[in-house]
């Protein structure tokens, strides 16, 4: 028996018209949207409505965007309008046709859909899943279904195995000659928690090899490379860190630019909308830019407190149980530092604070912050004792003795140069203090909100902009005495955040004696 | 001890300056989109970015819409660019004052959190999220994983009861003197299998009460009430129905119309986007509208088949029991027929053709598709049979006989005019036949991809769009003989979906001799 079913005869295919790109400067973070006639005659032919998922190609470039229609003069008939993603995605200049046409068939999602209804995956499967979404076919709603879909029934161990490897295997690696490579790793959470750039220095100081790459800030006041980028350029390609590396042993810089894990960047974005982690996914991608960048000896910072994003130690201990038992299966060696994650560290809450209390410990300045220098501390003696440079228990002394006798903030120098020249951070020129209304002693202090002021008064889009504490829990504080300094780079700025402080009186927790 | 933390003091809140409302005419479906400069004095001072959420104020309208930031001259500075969505629901004209802020945090998607790591939801909970999606504040990020959270791990009967109640409470309800209240429902997915008139007619003939909602398609060439729009006006409000049915004893209208599931329709449409059904949530929108409208006994049809949407019967008995139990639970009496999945129903796809169908069977047209006839004559058996009309087995000797002998014919046309005036269907002025390429017997028919003909020749849309079948699995054919149909509005979209036909050529699988 053959199929011998249908098919049209004697007939020309028209092929449809193409459409004039036009640029729209609308910013949709990475989505690609194009915006059509209703009455195109593509819209029409290809029984396109809103939403519709269209594929674009210009010469040999698609890219697969979400449609708006319009009824108005947004564009014209025979245009399409680009969000700037799909613009520079497709990298066309106005007026370069292009045509647009229904997109295949999105095969992997039946993967997704296969695990939301309780299958497991198996490693081609994710395979297909992230290739689509690092390929930018996934829309947002289809990628928060496949978030959702390993959160609520939870990835294994071998899932979970399975998805760091493809996603090491659709980025960039970075190979070293000689081990150990020297990583550390915070699960997020705690305003000013800046100990990336000093643990760099002590560890690169003592000969270690510690080629760090870290994330920008998405919903957070800053990010490590936020607070860096105040202290040196931090957008190095692949062969400026290998340089800077091989002659400083050590570099800061955004991992945004080195593509270790695209697909993490893209399923990130949607986990910060949903303020929703799963453990496997979390593990996979903290654990595919560590093995990307070479690591073989990985400290992870894990701070839990009410408000921080681990609030119990039970949570904490598990996080890292995962973490290690799937380090281990790619041959990395790992060490869980739960740490205190009750308030803030520091006093700068914000990109140039934070890189202002980083040379404050390093420097050595009279008034330092104590707290971030001996976390810091800490977290480079667990990378000393695990990569065998200091014995048990010895490991912070050492690092503390590198930070006391310069040797850490004379590695921090050079490293800074070789990555493009040590810079002075910022000063914001609209200050505000918070104050004390009675004599009390501070009892909490909420990571979140305090996060918000700083957010509000522009960090860490506004480099100087942030939030200065000046009193910790325990404190005792007069009527009067400041509390906290907003620091913005417009009065606007200032005044909104304030708002929000006039909204939410316990930022600052102060009891009455 | 009192908190007497840090506030601000001897300062007055600056508002902050509305922006004025431009409309941007672009549809969205119906989720609220803003559009605002980057440099805008409201983006920097809330500390907006692409994607946030914002509320809008104009008056004492509200709404939550998407912010996507503009560098171009899309609007000005002090201009905030609206989707139509937003523009309706905000009701302003060009130029109205409009203040943007961030909106409150959405509380009940903690619910959705914490159903997605395990936890099953109360009645409040689900109240709590349903409101807050009937009134659009969930983005369709939001939306999907609220969704997904139901499927990954599925409601139990208790939760299902509880939305089901939900999405009752959140709509119109309609209540009628007399019981019962007969209705019927299928579970989708099967083109041209539009039984429902002529249910509705014989079941009103024989003097039962049969007010029917119907949906339009979403994603298939033609709803109930996209057909019957070519046979009657379907756009009735609440009164209108009500006479309608008390004068004639049934009706067959938009649902949409009438609000009686909000939260529903708009959870329906991220559904269709990830062709994705959640048991749960699937009957909880099939009997939530049921019970709006007052229904007693239901009747339940279920195609099964390999192109269907449900594709065993085992899938089919599992679902039809759920639903039964669940209406048991709001005092329904259910049935459920099981019915045969593996062929389109009729001959036309598309809302006109449809209609001509349904013509065609209630005025007893020699050559009407006797399949129909059946399908339809089984269900109001059904229904007969279970609100007592009929005793069990001889329900559809009785439905047959009151298409046979004209009443329901003449009932039909007096519900018509009851609702606005009996029409014709429209035909199309662009048809072309595909024909069999040689001798052979049909042996598949793919009910997916004939929709989506019919969908590229502009179904629903056009309204005599779509595709006129000739043949049925089974039926031997000759070379050259027309295996179907498509009809268009345009010449353009007869191209279109004959483009779609050659890349798929076992649409209509013919096995050869």
């Amino acid at each position: 028996m053959t199929n011998v079913g249908a098919h049209p005869e004697h007939r020309t295919r028209i092929s449809p018209m193409p459409l004039r790109a036009r640029p729209l400067g609308i910013h949709t973070l990475d989505e690609p949207v194009a915006f059509m006639r209703t009455d195109c005659h593509v819209c029409r032919s290809e029984g396109l409505s809103s939403r519709s998922r269209v594929l674009l190609r210009s010469g040999d470039r698609t890219v697969v965007a979400t449609l708006y229609q319009v009824s108005s003069d947004l564009v014209a008939v025979d245009e399409v309008g680009l969000s700037e993603a799909a613009w520079s995605l497709l990298g066309v200049v106005h007026g370069n046709p292009i045509t647009v046409h229904h997109p295949d068939p999105l095969t992997s999602f039946a993967h997704v859909r296969s695990r939301i209804f309780g299958n497991r995956l198996s490693p081609g499967q994710f395979r297909e899943i992230l290739d689509d979404v690092a390929a930018r076919r996934y829309s947002s709603v289809e990628t928060t279904a496949y978030l959702v879909s390993g959160s609520s029934f939870p990835l294994d161990e071998a899932e979970t195995v399975a998805l760091t490897r493809v996603m090491v295997d659709l980025g960039e690696t970075l190979t070293w000659p000689n081990t150990p490579i020297v990583d550390k790793h915070c699960v997020g959470g705690l305003p000013g928690n800046r100990t990336t750039p000093i643990v760099v220095a002590i560890a690169a100081a003592l000969g270690l090899t510690m080629p760090k790459t870290s994330s920008r800030a998405i919903t957070s006041p800053a990010g490590t490379a936020d607070a860096m980028e105040t202290l040196a350029p931090v957008d190095l390609d692949l062969p400026a860190i290998r340089r800077v590396v091989e002659r400083e042993g050590g570099c800061v810089v955004w991992g945004g630019a080195v593509g270790l894990s695209p697909a993490d960047d893209l399923l990130i974005r949607v986990e910060r909308v949903l303020d929703l982690d799963s453990e496997g996914q979390l593990v996979a991608s903290v654990l595919s830019k560590k093995i990307a960048a070479g690591a073989t000896h990985l400290v992870l910072d894990i701070p839990v407190g009410p408000t921080a994003k681990l609030r119990t130690a039970a949570a904490g201990e598990a996080l890292a149980g995962r973490l290690a038992a799937v380090a281990d299966q790619f041959g990395i060696a790992t060490r869980v530092v739960i740490t205190d994650g009750t308030q803030p560290v520091g006093r700068g809450i914000g990109p140039a604070l934070e890189g202002r209390d980083v040379l404050a410990v390093l420097q050595q300045t009279p008034g330092f912050p104590e707290d971030l220098r001996a976390r810091a501390c800490a977290l480079a003696g667990a990378v000393l004792e695990l990569s065998g440079k200091a014995s048990p228990g010895e490991g912070v002394v050492i690092a503390a003795q590198t930070v006391a006798n310069g040797r850490a903030w004379a590695k921090f120098q050079a490293i800074c140069e070789a990555q493009g020249g040590l810079r002075t951070p910022p000063t914001a020129p609209y200050q505000h203090s918070l104050t004390a209304l009675s004599y009390g002693r501070v009892t909490s202090i909420d990571n979140r909100r305090i996060a918000r002021v700083a957010k509000l008064a522009g960090a860490p889009g506004s480099k100087s902009a942030g939030v200065e504490m000046h009193v910790r829990l325990g404190d005792e504080v007069s009527s009067g005495q400041p509390l906290y300094t907003i620091h913005a780079e417009t009065p606007g700025e200032i005044e909104y955040s304030l708002d929000y402080v006039a909204a939410k009186p316990d930022i600052v927790g102060v009891g009455g004696a």
